[in-house]
């Protein structure tokens, strides 16, 4: 198993982290791993080919949105709740709740 | 008394907002009107040329983050608190926390 590269908690920064939540894809994406839990990499069905998508992960890996977990061939992707959550008590829930997901 | 344009409430766009929060600049203006209030354009001390604070000052205006008050020459700007906390309740004071200003 290898786990891909991402930010520890105490290095996110705000900015970086509204910049990944400002892209109407990116918020869709967050709403439904918030929905659904850790989800296959494949199993988004949102507008977007193949290269955007990788785009936008790597954005919201980035910033520490997201966690990616890989298993063979096969990647698993979750939201970082948890740490957002410590880091920025607050402000994924308004973020979620403000783009129609249900809240915890 | 001239009012510059600015989108109404429902018009807001939840991208558009938290693109406008993803620039540490705009993030610190955000800050600083939230602590103070309504203030004159050119009493913002911060790190930016006036030509790039104006570019700043007209996404954070065009997202619906803060309201423009022209009085003859003088331009003051405020944030529109009541009008975010209405459309997208808790986003505007968890960014706030996470940014380090106080609360309400």
């Amino acid at each position: 198993m290898r786990v891909v590269q991402q930010p520890e908690r105490d290095q996110f920064d705000l900015a970086a982290v509204l910049y990944a939540l400002s892209d109407p894809t990116r918020l869709e994406l967050v709403r439904r791993l918030a929905q659904d839990g850790e989800r296959a990499c494949g199993t988004f069905d949102v507008c977007a080919t193949k290269a955007t998508l990788s785009h936008h992960f790597k954005v919201l890996r980035e910033a520490g949105l997201i966690h990616t977990r890989a298993e063979g061939v096969y990647r698993f992707i979750s939201l970082r709740r948890r740490d957002l959550d410590a880091r920025f008590p607050g402000l994924l829930k308004a973020v979620l709740k403000a783009a129609g997901a249900p809240g915890r």
